[in-house]
């Protein structure tokens, strides 16, 4: 395979971290989160494709109803009013090329910011109960 | 209908402002733009809909699949090396809910970021010509 540590976890459907897993997408926490934004997950292809314009239909369908369920999911499992969804294709810096779908819970004191140099590893024990959080959310 | 401003614009098929228009999306220059993300796009549903979970499966499909397309095009117009897609739902502050997808050019030089006090209109000139440079793009 290669090094990408995205290609790692997607073939790793049965770890604590993985909220969901579809037969062509997987969730799981972010490794970087802003304090007041805690819960902050990725919904990730489990092919390497660095380009949205390089899947075909069904995996964008497949990407986004995923992304769509787990944006409700967030909201519920974290307490969010709302949520942002973002992703980066080949900007300034960028080190992870492996797309990936960011789904940010929101809320009104949050004072959220994109980038924010104050962003920070949660321990895999906050990542892991995150994602039995939005496991259960999912249903 | 309402007084939504997308539901307003997403029906103007044949506007100088409209990039591409296909049966269910429209995309079209945001009114706001950063100085030095000039040509950011949105990709907006036809029908008012507030929240991806109500999408159906092909709506979902032809969303994305025309940010990808868009996403490459503003990349080429604009001589841009990446992209950031973003959306918002029920975001604190947020006041349009019908669903849009931001596509952002990205430069090395851009210090961008989210959100930015000092974002500005856009002359209706200025956004005609990107509609231009990136239905031109899109081929």
């Amino acid at each position: 395979m290669n090094d990408c540590p995205f290609c790692k976890i997607s073939h790793e459907s049965e770890s604590e971290l993985v909220a969901l897993a579809t037969s062509s997408v997987v969730v799981i926490p972010a490794l970087k989160q802003r304090r007041l934004n805690r819960g902050h997950m990725l919904v990730v292809p489990i092919v390497h494709i660095t380009r949205l314009i390089d899947f075909d239909q069904a995996l964008v369908a497949e990407l986004y109803s995923v992304t769509a369920r787990v944006a409700m999911a967030v909201r519920q499992a974290f307490g969010a009013s709302g949520v942002l969804l973002f992703q980066n294709e080949n900007i300034p810096g960028q080190v992870l090329h492996h797309v990936h779908v960011h789904v940010v819970p929101r809320s009104g004191d949050d004072n959220f910011r994109l980038p924010d140099p104050s962003i920070e590893e949660v321990g895999r024990e906050e990542r892991t109960q995150q994602a039995l959080a939005v496991r259960r959310a999912l249903g």
